[in-house]
């Protein structure tokens, strides 16, 4: 059986610590596929095409590795896509107390489902997509950041 | 003195924790009013009456339980009711941080008051009630994480 | 039914901690057991007789407080003396960590018994016994740290 | 060099926490900036006249300490004022998981920045900001968590 | 390339929680080699050859699983024998924070190597080795605890 | 007023993350007594004279930094050498819990001392020396982990 997964997000925008895990998992999975969520309540700060857009230069040389965008719950699109594992960084113990629940839930809604960690690496520990935002809303330079030749311009 | 316990919540909706935890708590307690907390700033998912309502039914078959709402501070509603103890499930260590805080403010306000935690049993400890209104907002099914019979409908 | 709990511990020696837990659980319970756990591969600092005169002394006028020893698992002896409930304090989120396994291991082993937790009070929460006998070794002062009036002589 | 700290906060409003803090850290610098942040996003409950008054009364007596307000990143201010050191409070595990976080991104974006962290001591443990401005809002009294002798109205 | 996967542990004894990671993680490897580490300094209570012996009693039936034993450094143990993944399973976040520590020495000392967490299910977080341990020194049945069908006699 | 912090631990060995944080704590105090402690019933790796001896080479250049070595409480040593700051690095969360309890009953035997956290840079978070030690017994090179061009041969 093939080893799909999906490494979902909201990717508002992509760090280079989610550009560290995936590059990471390609050679654990045949595919991996990037789902963009879309919330309809929270306003995003990046449209979803830039935030796809964003995706797609980064990994635009990994050929196992795809963007989508999906609305609903995230086991309803891995059972579409066929998918059995998702993809998640662990950078620190709140975020695994947060983690833990999610994954949790998700397997009891689908058994099938396997959600499989990677540690963050400790330089990516403190970044996430709202400290970016952060920097981006003050006119300051995120760019140590987001991964290395990005342009969020 | 009676051992009066009040179980505060919003419980947008009820979940199984909540009715694991109370149901468990019977046997402690003379009387334990589960109190409805109205917070007029937070829009709930569901009406107080229907809140109300599902706690009615589930525990129909407990004379020892009551149903409450109230706003303002929980010790003020504690003082109101004659209550001396407040009850509270811990699931995470997240929960416990949370917990603590709210306890000890409880404390200095009220010092006759007393919060007595039960845990969460271990498959319930990923369910809390904004995973049941997620789940809800997808139109998925959350059965598995309410009171078994329960119909939110 | 009784309500019964034991309050499990080696108490090596008793702290300020307990002896606060202790007093604020008493109107909870019809009696509570403090047990004193002797584990044959540890040696202790203050013999058995010590650490139950210590106890004996600091609840001589709480008649519902009895002080007994025990070896064996804490369940094995929850059935014997009839307790429903096993009595902890919670100081820190390292210590619900702890408190959780232990609780869920013993509800797996007897499925009768209800861990009941109190927070321990913030003044309280960095003294365990194994600072008062840090103090002791280094021939310093443990009396903030002891029971008021308690000499550990 | 000068010892110049900036201690960064909302202060909407300042707690017996904060006081603690900042009084406790007074002789390790040569001088303290409590800088008042303005969040044009977040709607405050007192205004930043009123909470830059609150701190002017509570530290008047304290020639090293001042009060200032900014906008934007906190390192861009450390550096239009010359500071050196942020001084943060710890209270809980949760608080060092969110601290570690905003000092290592500042470490990033500033590396010649200093965070330097005091404990909170227990008793203020549970005190935030934010139970000070939900006691008032349900119209009770706060007066035990924040600074002594200062009146809010 | 193969994907191999090291499972490390002492296994004194074998419990459920190890056994539902393991065959969790079958699909996900070609091969998973279960590598039971020999501490000279540590004594354990079953001894090397029945911990192997319990391990291939429970995974006789999963040809991609191996059972070996080692000494020495795990990364090293990683490069004799080819695997370029570590495998563990997460319980609690006192587990994470510890598990993290160790998989960041293991990617520093061969940067080849990726630690791969599965999350332990919630029906087995309470459980460990020294739980069944301890059962078994005071003459308890350990059998929820450990593989169904095993006997340690 | 002088400014002395006092640096307590047994180093066994130095790591990278004990030389970093004493670095950067240079510029906010007059003087830093490294003091390593003898603990009569711990065995350590290193005799106490070669940890004065890394120590002493490390810092060579660092007129404000003196090394010594202490028996007894922290609290007592402080006094005898004048000293009013403790310094200390924080990595993890579980690290803080545990410096927490630390700090308050060093702060409750001694009120005049203050104890200043630093954190610990991302890239030293996972190493202590315990770590290094555990490869220093597995024939393994901890150079990645201790001060660069240190040999502790």
């Amino acid at each position: 059986m093939q080893k799909i997964a999906i490494f979902p997000g909201s990717f508002d925008p992509l760090t280079r610590g989610h550009e560290n895990i995936v590059k990471r998992a390609v050679p654990l999975f045949d595919r991996i596929i990037i789902a963009v969520g879309q919330n309809s309540e929270k306003k995003s700060y990046f449209s979803i095409e830039k935030r796809i857009f964003f995706l797609e230069t980064i990994f635009a040389d990994y050929p196992s590795v795809e963007i989508d965008k999906y609305t609903g719950l995230t086991v309803e699109y891995c059972k579409k896509v066929g998918a059995n594992y998702i993809l998640r960084g662990l950078r620190t113990s709140a975020d695994f107390e947060f983690e833990r629940s999610i994954a949790q839930v998700n397997k009891k809604l689908y058994p099938e489902i396997e959600t499989v960690f990677l540690l963050t690496l400790p330089e990516y520990t403190a970044i996430n997509s709202s400290v970016v935002r952060d920097i981006l809303r003050h006119g300051g330079d995120p760019s140590l950041f987001i991964p290395e030749g990005l342009s969020l311009g």
